[in-house]
């Protein structure tokens, strides 16, 4: 993830608490008090964003902060490790606080569910990805803790830069091989094309028109395997639909290569992460 | 809520997922096509945004798009209940459904952990408020969802907009007293002043200083009651820590007046809306 | 105030002034000559900004310019005194003067009103505030001049951080009882709530309605006395109308806690401040 | 002045007022509550704005706001009078109010002051005009309420749209000559160029160099005669420094062609206006 | 192209262009001035933009601006042809008339050179697409207009939705092997990975790792056809490098599937297209 | 140019190709790879930019790339020769180049034009300069681009800082008379007055109206001709309207003093410069 994109991003949501001030901090601390404080992981999570994310919403606040120790991403750590040192300005510290944990939370709680797919499907080929279904604004961030977090990888990013036609592109163009054909020749050759199926005939026509990616979207296990043996490697095959925790083996076991899981990113619980200060 | 400061977040959020534009949608459909679609619930739940939030993502692209039938903020709502129907040019449904659907599933799941929150403690006389433990990005959304949920409230919105004077604080200026008489130099009258403790003696001591709110911090049922008889109504009283729906009610029965629930942004799980295509 | 904050307003104030760039001056000088300069005050003021605005509004231009002797915010100078010293390249000096003086001429303009009233005042326990009478875009540094002055605090900032029940709303409402109940369900526990009254019997109803803040509108002195007899001590009181440096004393002496003036951002004027070239 | 151009202004100054929404007004009115209001003149001023700024305030706020009424740029009033008339939301005219008077008060302020200083060398050849001397963030605003209170004009609006060769520019290129050559060389031949002169000496070499424009800069009246006889109509001429409404017309009477007035833009009174609501 | 995206880009070049107003006609024109004019092709051309963009830039001004007769997007035209007529104010139509200028005859110029380069291999299969070698800040504009010219299609968008190894990629990595090994963990599955190749060597190893897509770079038409024979169907070939009018069919006729011309963006020549006023 | 000004520009500039990031690079480059690489001329040419532009490209996006020995501006190099160099870590020098190439091509394609141009009329007293023809959104970069070539200057940057009366403005006052006197009265006293005129019989009224540039517009030799000795130096003036590298000498020759050439910011060949990576 680039600094050079995310430092905007940073700035927003500083300013969003920050408003025109922190009033409180203001009131009590002289710009030159000094502190010291610890991220520290409040339960066993994986990983991301410390050096990235926290040390670098401190130092936007105030180049002077010292960040130290940054745990690196992908880490999976126990109940009070300590995950990142900070040193500097009292003032920043307070400042920089709340957006800092309310940014780490997230995105450990994100990296920490992936891992868990991750590690479910791990003796198996299948690969764990995202969605779109990522909170509005943080999609960098977001995207960036599920390949971070070391087992996971990302769908397409946005409307974009992959296509995907779903069953309204196909009941409006009245076929799939006419909505292949229509996206075929208007988007870039570089974009892979997917289509979404429902039934083995859909797949089936997918075959014909030579799709990079079918999507097997709500289909039962059986259905699932019957059509990874139909596609035999003519194409990416990516299972969708009602992934989780318990089923998500299964899905892997038919022999399909993705397995995209909305839940990663709109389903995660934060992770309790606390800034611990010291003397 | 705002149109004239929500606009900013939605185009926002709208171009994160367009970047330079939907291609699959682009490819297939022309300016012309029609559709219609509704956003159904697909599960029971505190309906909140439809007017305001999903109706406002389609107009932003195009205000020919016409959004009838919106339920009302605050609703309680069944499975397969229409929320909101759309109808307008095929092209700008569907480059809005993504980001109004994953706008609308998580305030949505806001305000049914509040209305949850809410119901336990309606007998009683304590209100349950917010954190500013938002999803960086989404604070004006989420403490919308909160308030209009029909049972809840907000907490201070940022760091400029009211005291807390916290343990850092405290550590620094020697004593309580000290830090109030610090802040209340410092800052506007029209904010009331809030101290976090964690002792009955703190609690003494914001008493002495005429404090208007004391927090009391992580306490037990026993120790919570003894502080509610100690302020005896000369401040208001915000319980906060480790409250969830098992335990909040017992909170409340201690006699405070508010209760502070972090989990109502950091941990409410979004609510399954889809967006139904019509003929 | 928060260099965080201010930089994005003083970015636009030099993108202003600057639009496509200092013709007269890159025609001139050569990016490597170099100056020294100092602002001066003309006439005396108390000074407010030297360090944190001027300083910084050259520094925004380019890292290079020192910046040394800033006067300490508070400070009361005569005439003659200087207040800043810079040096560097002269295109850089000659591009930031006018912005900068523009500003602090200003903001000392208020700083100087400030303190000319709270002088009146001091003996007396009654504070001065100011009002959202603010030139727009100029609130967060005028407000900050004015706490900055060394004898002044901040009424609420916005329309978000402050509540306060007019005219309108009573009539809205039908009483200020009602008004009161409402805003009280709505807004935050952090905010005190403040009503305006023109008569005693409204100051009754507010007492009867526990409100935080009386705002004494326009009253003449014996009626101000009577209110605040009547409110002994169970609210803070604020008065408010026709404040001038003639009849400020006056105010204060009735008994009330606070006395906001207008005039202190809208009809402050601006002192006098040279950049001087050294050799 | 361009809607084009002013819209940001204004959104940006609503939105300092606003922040995240104006907690008072949104407990109390709900968002289909009417109000009615004028804008009346509580002394009496040359009026600027009404339509322009003030009407687009709301405008920009809710386009159902209607406004009715506007008294024309240039206008002269005296107390009492209407100056426009809004009809809609009661919340809108509530959240444009503060942003919306700060303004036109400040814009009046500006017109009146250019009308006295108009008024004062009506009779003679000369031209008023403002300098950059105006509010950081309000330049465009304030040269608009030069040009359009129907006496005054402006001067050049930044650094990037006219040539001022000063003091500092001469000692650094050695002499007028010198910095007109370079200045010649380096910018548009559409710009006039000027030159500040403190003796009849370098009045004669900006001769030499047939610059467009000569400022008599702090020169007294006698001084300035022999410079208006020495010129003859071979430049426009300036004057500039000390200029007040006692001294204005004595300047104007040496013959110069335009007198440049700081204190129309740094020194404007703000007039008062205030919002009354109607039944 | 999408509205919403544009307005952002249009807005800033007017931006750029009215600074702070259009002086000249401010002077002249009062906001009541009507006039009508028209866009005419002064040389034959190939359409783009009359309506997306001509029409927008005035629109965006002044939404009272009357709009009709576009020709479409991909019309040849020739010399005198009428292309859009506009009416409205006066100041209106002369403050837009250069920035719509600029665009629509930079984009007729980007259409026109792609339908030149689409027509000689339009018998053949080869599709001609465009690079990333477009203007700064204008490639959402210049990459429709090659789409929108009727001929030619358009290559990846950016850094960000399609992949390109090129020889310092794969010099980093040791080969292309490891290069796309790399890139296949790395990228999401909805993204075709393309490696630019200089050898058959590279080509046979190009396939033995089932690349999505092989650029034949630079290569002599010879090798190109031994590359076209090799590959056999096994992935989408593109040819690239000195490709210009006399050469393009020549490459066309070996078999490959693309060809990409970086000259279509930076090296088009802008059309001749006039504002012609009207009585 | 201001890195001021500059900066905003190529932060877009960046973001336009970047979008949410370099997907090859990031997924085969570590943030530790380092590299170094040359930018260089492929081609004969005049160079703009290296400085100002390539190298500060790069340092936005990481402030750790060094970059030395660029070309100064307005240099004339040979095929081969090294214009900049560049070492910094692998990701930015990948992540910068499109943008930087893309950037310095097109100016140091207007700069040789520029040249070339100035080149032709050097003997003679005329200067060479643009117009408002540049590409939307890189007009600061343009004209910089003409005025640091070496021998040609800029026309008014945009419709704010200069007077052109055009046929339009004339039509509608009814007279050249009438239209400058409504400028003279509306407009800065340092803007000079400039008109556009098609036969003598305007020149003549150009010269009783004392404007300060006379343009004429597509006359023929002979016909210029007689404007200059007509004129007789009491105006500037500049001619206009079908110049080429051929014409170009021949109205010079006329006496002109300004002859406007839009090709130059509209027409020029991007040059060719590579960016050679080196071990």
């Amino acid at each position: 993830m680039d600094t050079f994109l995310l430092d905007t991003l940073l700035r927003n949501f500083l300013a969003e608490d920050l408003e025109h001030g922190d009033i409180t901090t203001e009131a009590i601390f002289s710009p030159l008090d000094q502190a010291q404080a610890s991220f520290v992981a409040r339960e066993p999570m994986t990983v991301v964003g410390m050096e990235t994310v926290a040390a670098r919403v401190f130092g936007l606040l105030d180049p002077a902060v010292a960040c130290a120790g940054a745990v690196p991403d992908g880490s999976r750590v126990g109940k009070g490790e300590v995950l990142l040192r900070l040193s500097g300005a009292t003032r920043t510290l307070l400042r920089g606080e709340r957006v800092a944990l309310n940014l780490v939370q997230r995105l450990c709680g994100i990296a920490t569910l992936a891992s868990a797919f991750a590690d479910e499907v791990r003796p198996i080929r299948a690969k764990i990805v995202d969605t779109r279904k990522t909170t509005p604004g943080l999609r960098l961030l977001e995207k960036y803790a599920v390949r971070a977090s070391g087992g996971a990888n990302n769908h397409r990013y946005s409307l974009s830069d992959g296509v995907l036609i779903k069953d309204n592109h196909i009941a409006a163009c009245g076929s799939i091989t006419e909505a292949v054909r229509r996206v075929r020749a208007g988007v870039p050759h570089t974009i892979n094309i997917e289509v979404e199926t429902d039934t083995l005939a859909q797949v089936e026509e997918c075959l014909a028109c030579k799709v990079g990616v079918i999507m097997l979207d709500n289909m039962d296990l059986a259905t699932m395997r019957q059509a990874v043996t139909m596609i035999a490697g003519r194409a990416v095959i990516e299972a969708s639909g009602g992934v989780n925790l318990e089923t998500v083996r299964g899905i892997a076991e038919t022999g399909v290569d993705i397995i995209s899981v909305g839940a990663l990113t709109h389903s995660a619980r934060a992770r309790d992460i606390g800034m611990d200060w010291r003397e």
